[in-house]
């Protein structure tokens, strides 16, 4: 089976995201087109070509896409409902489904996989810590309410015009994040990256290591697949996971694209998140499997202030800077990954490097 | 000492190497422009800007090279000879030097850097097997004629216009052909990438494969870093090896640029050749040291006839495909690396993987 070079990917988007989906497809002989709102998006300078315009301006967004032979998403955060654009993958019925926390929830349900107990938001509801969350538009904890009493769910509730634009979902006191990537394509081939840990600071990914083990992964895998097969999901999907006290692995949360939990993937696998995601909506066959070769840890730079950061080489690992501007407390500025003997030596070089960052 | 994320790279050239210089750099955060023949050139499209002229045009190429901070080369063949272009690195002094075997040769005597004996082309000069070579714009064969006899070198002569257009070296029956790459900035900073060693299918290189040692090989680079300081060389230079028979290391040709002998250091490598070739033309401070964790082997992929190539994802390894059009026979249409956990293994692999390719 070869690969089919000449098809052209669309990409939705012009963040860090859309710069590494571009740099992989071109890296394999691909041409890449981008839809942003500015020129300016890290990944505007990238591509073969880029349109500019509102990712929200259906009409515009569709003879955009008309162009090329499969568009794909830097985020689900695209509100294309109804505009039958009919070569997205996901598709874009597969993007609603998920992109909203509710529906996200009821499909997870649906096919057996762990996740925290859930519901519409109700005052009635409160008997212990609970987690409020929007369902459309939530990340990196934007969008996420935690209520340690009752009172805090009232005040919410008084002071919130829609409810049913959230849901309420138990709070896990985990022990641990992790994550999963899992690519499929048409054909039903399914390639699956390796379990990581991750740590978040300020609702934020700020490490990431792997890679690590669970007892219970193959079983969650299979029920994912089953997920996966019968949404005919194509691309690559994220899967963000709470260990819990007790060791069972929860579904925290669903990203149906690239993610940043994977981007170990560029220099840690012989083949990354972005290569894969590629392939698979291009209905390209998949590899069996990644090679691991290393354990590998992977640090964000986020801003943390509002001037320019000054960057340095880091002595040890690979650079990533994704060239956006201004910098912002709590922005995604670059990321770096190292790739070492132990898993350790990995992380605990990474966060040296992130700490002589000027950030 | 922080990255200078502002200052553009110019690229002069639009091929593979070109692509995966502006890849490497807008990895960093840095913005590449390009200028070669053409748009559809491989990195025509992947770069901020792409200018489209004649490499010879020196009144374009001047124009142009004012609007970038620094300007490099993605081929020692341009001729830009007095045109007084003040922003490339390397200078526009050196490449003329480095360029012109003729120049070349002498430079490597004069730093007492071992290389086969050469001079002008004489018949008088013919005592055993030599090689002729062109002076200017030789490479992968091209421009290369072996005379196994003196009859082969009177023949040359006479159908030759311009004799002083080419150089006669001996004929080195080496053991195996190896390659180094050394990166130098402005600072008189080196970092030095390992050993590798090098196979020639057609005079055209088919596969590297590495780390490998020598054990000349570290006064070899004391004198090329003497050389290289005096030079005050800017960027990476490679540098093409013997070993003879009696284990000798000779150095048989110099390029002043990024070469495919280290294209296995974008997957095998914590910074690549490209990455230090950038950074060494910027000034930006070079790592002391890169981190090899495993074995690696490049293998190139060669148009074998001129029937669009079929290509298929390697079942491991990382896929280069350089999106060149035609394919021709003895064309670099792209190339594939393998990082294992030995070299056997390494190459093995990686000569599956081409065997498997329909080119």
């Amino acid at each position: 089976m070869s690969l089919n070079l000449k098809k052209s990917i669309g990409i939705l988007g012009g963040g860090q995201l859309a710069s590494m989906l571009t740099h992989s497809a071109q890296k394999m002989g691909y041409k890449v087109h981008i839809y942003s709102p500015s020129a300016s998006d890290p990944a505007g300078g990238l591509a073969h070509s880029h349109t500019e315009g509102s990712l929200n301006d259906l009409k515009k967004v569709k003879a955009w896409s008309k162009k090329h032979d499969i568009i794909t998403f830097e985020s689900e955060f695209t509100n294309l409902d109804g505009s039958k654009i009919k070569n997205t993958a996901p598709s874009i019925k597969v993007m609603e489904l998920i992109r909203d926390r509710l529906s996200q929830k009821k499909l997870l349900k649906k096919f057996n996989i762990p996740t925290s107990p859930f519901s519409e938001v109700r005052i009635s509801g409160f008997e212990k810590k609970l987690v409020l969350k929007q369902r459309l538009f939530g990340y990196d904890g934007y969008g996420t309410v935690i209520c340690k009493k009752k009172t805090d769910l009232s005040k919410f509730i008084t002071t919130q015009a829609n409810l049913e634009d959230w849901i309420q979902e138990d709070f896990i006191p985990f022990k641990k994040e992790l994550a999963l990537s899992i690519a499929r394509n048409k054909k039903n081939e399914f390639c699956i990256l390796p379990l990581v840990e991750t740590f978040q600071k300020d609702a934020k990914c700020f490490w990431v290591k792997g890679p690590v083990k669970h007892k219970k992964l193959n079983s969650l895998v299979l029920k994912v697949k089953k997920m996966l097969k019968e949404l005919n999901y194509e691309g690559i999907i994220a899967i963000e996971l709470f260990e819990t006290q007790s060791g069972e692995l929860l579904v925290n949360e669903l990203a149906p694209r690239v993610h940043n939990s994977a981007h170990y993937s560029i220099e840690a696998l012989n083949i990354s998140q972005f290569d894969l995601h590629n392939l698979a909506i291009l209905n390209e066959k998949l590899p069996k499997k990644v090679d691991v070769l290393n354990p590998f840890a992977m640090v964000n730079l986020i801003g943390k202030h509002s001037k320019t950061p000054k960057i340095s080489l880091p002595k040890k690992g690979s650079l990533h800077w994704y060239g956006k501007s201004p910098n912002k407390p709590g922005r995604k500025m670059g990321h770096i990954t190292l790739v070492d003997k132990s898993l350790s030596l990995a992380l605990k070089s990474a966060l040296k490097e992130e700490r002589l960052q000027k950030l």
